[in-house]
This record gives C-alpha cells, structure tokens and sequence, in this order.
C-alpha cells in the first residue's frame, strides 16, 4: 500500500482523458497533473525541445513526491521516456505501448490506423511497439497536426470546423482495410465521437486514456503501490501559463472532478 | 528480451481460453501448459488441497525453466496465488486480478456479477479484489458447480442440456441490475456465448482469459521479458492423466494451434 500521489504530465488538456479514466477505474488514488498549457502543441516541436520540457516536468513533479509518473502525451512518450526511465527509480508509465496493447488485443485482422501529431508519427513508435510484439501486424500511421490546436481552443464544439477538419484529415482513410484506430494522441478522445462517426461506427477506436489506466492498475497492484486512501480526494493541478480557457475544458469535460488549480512557471 | 517459455496450469481445458490469447497477444512467445485434467474440476475440492495440486504443478513446470507462471484458474488462484508468489521470483500472474480491473474499466454502474466454482465464491476473493480498487462496487458472486463439468464433457455441445443448466444456474439472475457478468472460471469461456444469450446480449462480459494475456503483455514488456523469437512456435502441453477427451477440445477450440502433447503422472 501506498498513499503517494500518481505524477500526470501532457502539454495541456489531452492528459485529463487519462486523468478522468485514472479516477474511474482507481477512484482511492491522488493525481498531480501539470499541463503545459503555455507550450502546447507539442506535436510540431523537435524531439530535442519535447525531451528538455518533460524533463523539466518530470524534475516538478518530482519534488511532490509522486509513486509513478505518467506521461499521458504520446508526443512525449515517443521522444523521452526511455530518457526520462534512465532518471529514476519509480515506474513510468506511457501511453503508447497501452493504446498497442489494446490494439492488439481488439484487432481481428492486426490492420491497425494510428492518428497522432506529426511528431508522434515521425519517431514511428508505434509501428515499432506494435511489431516488436507482433511481426506480422499492418500499422499505417496518419499525422493530424489540425486535431489538437481544434480542441485546445475548444473550437471542435462547432460542427462545422470540427467536420471541416476532420474530413480533410482522415479523407485518404474512407476505404482503408483496418479495423482499429488508435487515437495516438491523448487529446483526440475529446472527438472520439465525431472520429468514430466519420468511419460509420465501424471501427474499434482505441483510447489511449482509457487503456493506460488499465495498466497503470495492473502495474500499482503488481507493485503493492495500491492506495488504501478512505477520505475523499482533492487532486492538484498544476497549468503552465495561463488556466482559464484549460479549466473550461476541464469542468465541461469532469463535472464532478476535485481539485485545487494554479498556474506555475517552470 | 527473454525467450524463455511461459508456464500456464489449470486444472483442465479451461486455461486453453487464456492460452488462446496469449498465442494471439502476443505471438512470439512460447507456452508451457499444464492440465490437471485427472483431478479435475478444483471447484469443489478443499483450499488445502487446491494448494497442494497448484504446488506441485509449479514445481513441475519450474524445472522447464519459465519465465512467469500463470495460474490459468480460478479457484487455484484464489486459493494459492500468494503461497506460490512465496515460493518463487519469477512473476505469478494469476486470472482474479485481470477480470476483477476489466469489470471496474468497463462497468458503468460499478455493479458487477460473478459466476464462479463453489471454491472461487468461498473465498470471496473477486470481492475483496474489487472492493480493494473501489469500496463502492457492488459484486454478487454466484457458483455454477455444474458448469466445468459441462465443459470438460463436451455436454456443452448438447444445446438441450446446456440450456437446461445454464437456466438452472441464472435463473435468480434474470432481474439484476449489475450492468458486468465476470466469467470467474476460465473454463466459461467456452461457453460465454450462450451466457450472453441468456441475458439477451445486454451485459458487458468479462473474459478472465482475455484479460489475463492483456496483463501478462503488460508486466512482460514493463520488467523487459518480452520474447523476441523469430522461428515458429510449437508450444508444449503436459495432461495429468488421459489427454484424448483434452486433445480433442483442445483441437476444436484451437484448429491452428501448433504444439506436442503428453502425458504425466505427478
């Protein structure tokens, strides 16, 4: 048992559909997130300024004394968590090799989309994942750089630019043969709906957010690091920059989420 | 990388339904699994000797040189998990833990149903397992006594007397508002389509196999004993006792399976 806090990082909002399964499916554990709202998107940014940036987060989060830090960003998961497992003892958790996992599990062709940044999609991560487990899986992955700019601004509650984007992004894949698509991004669950209405509820979407809290069960309890917490929770949020337009989205998204909020510079 | 084998026990065909998965999760890797068909079913049998079977199968597959060991049963993981977690340093990865966080993933009202061995509902160990995770769930557990010996005698296939006692078994459950049926018994499985139909396709069905293969990829990947075998696999099966009736389900349940097949006495 143990009642320290889970460490979330992501560029901005995306993370919090990790943080809104983490608190269904693990209702006794605390979460520290910090959304680098300031610097967000990460999906157009070089490897070398995505690593130096979780770094600074992870050295953050750090100082609250965190059990497990998650980097619930798949840009940054790509660019620095092999650098980020080299800095300490306590497990790290990503998102991509959950989001794989399902895919795999889910699949019955192994004929898997990806949607994610450009970043995300340059590193090819996750058709390396994918295939370090499975030879013989088809992973095509498609970059979206319009997907998370639409939903930081909130812009994707109008139908029209939502479709607008969306149509244009995914058009190549109307016919294509797979029959899962991982939203490799942690932002795109937000239009999860929308994305699957575009491939006429067809595919299995697979939710980065919803899977690595799976995982992050299954790793807590493999490790005895389960919380046996009784009282209520208040979680932290920490927003680099600005928080207004990040807490909109926050209480649209987690009506009945706890939480106490301030902006930090790093 | 580690392409050592995985040892699977069960005390019969039922943890074929785990091994079926794991061959389809994760491909590369190499099963050793052992059924305890002669002793078959465990459901009834008294903890002390659920532990002293679960023991010395361990010790037989040990000699084998596995990487992890999966208890593929029920009621030989609610009742001996921790005392072989004891014994060895590899990882026991047993089939409560994986059903128990699928149901919390997946539930929606957070009120869940488990249909089990008389063993596995003795214990109480799918409760304390999810009320563990989440003190507000609600679980009613539920043996089936005359579901394993259904399954190991192909009965299943007689759909007059299959009805008859899955009806004879659910029947208090026609009204229940738990939204999540858990098949605690991997032998289930085989029969989890009907159960389905029994409740008309409105449940969410938890697979203990399904989700088992789910968390052994996760914990192989996460301590780095992922295989990464290129050549075909042919996986061995050891059968206490006879193997026609086993051999002849296995082969139907899994036409494409590749593997040897033999006797042995303990």
């Amino acid at each position: 048992m143990n009642n320290k806090a889970i460490g979330v990082m992501d560029s901005g909002v995306g993370g919090l559909t990790v943080v809104k399964e983490l608190i269904r499916q693990l209702p006794k554990e605390k979460i520290i997130y910090f959304g680098d709202s300031v610097r967000c998107p990460y999906g157009e940014r070089s490897t070398e300024e995505v690593i130096h940036f979780t770094e600074e987060i992870f050295q953050f989060l750090s100082r609250k004394d965190i059990k497990v830090f998650i980097i619930a960003c798949n840009t940054a998961t790509a660019a620095a968590i092999s650098k980020i497992r080299e800095m300490t003892d306590i497990p790290v958790i990503g998102v991509i090799m959950p989001g794989s996992r399902r895919a795999l599990q889910i699949s019955n062709n192994n004929d898997i989309v990806v949607l994610s940044t450009r970043g995300t999609k340059n590193s090819h991560k996750y058709k390396s994942t994918i295939q370090k487990i499975n030879d013989h899986a088809n992973v095509l992955e498609i970059a979206c750089p319009k997907f998370v700019p639409l939903i930081e601004s909130g812009d994707y509650k109008n139908k029209k630019n939502r479709d607008k984007v969306i149509d244009e992004t995914l058009s190549n894949l109307k016919r294509t043969s797979a029959d899962t698509v991982i939203l490799g991004c942690t932002h795109y669950p937000l239009i999860s709906n929308y994305i699957n209405e575009y491939f006429n509820n067809e595919k299995n979407i697979v939710d980065s957010g919803f899977e690595t809290a799976r995982d992050v069960s299954t790793l807590l309890e493999f490790k005895k690091l389960l919380s046996n917490r009784k009282s209520e929770v208040i979680h932290d949020i920490y927003v680099h920059g600005d928080y207004k337009q990040f807490e909109q989205i926050l209480n649209e998204w987690m009506p009945n989420f706890k939480y106490t909020i301030q902006s930090v510079e790093l």
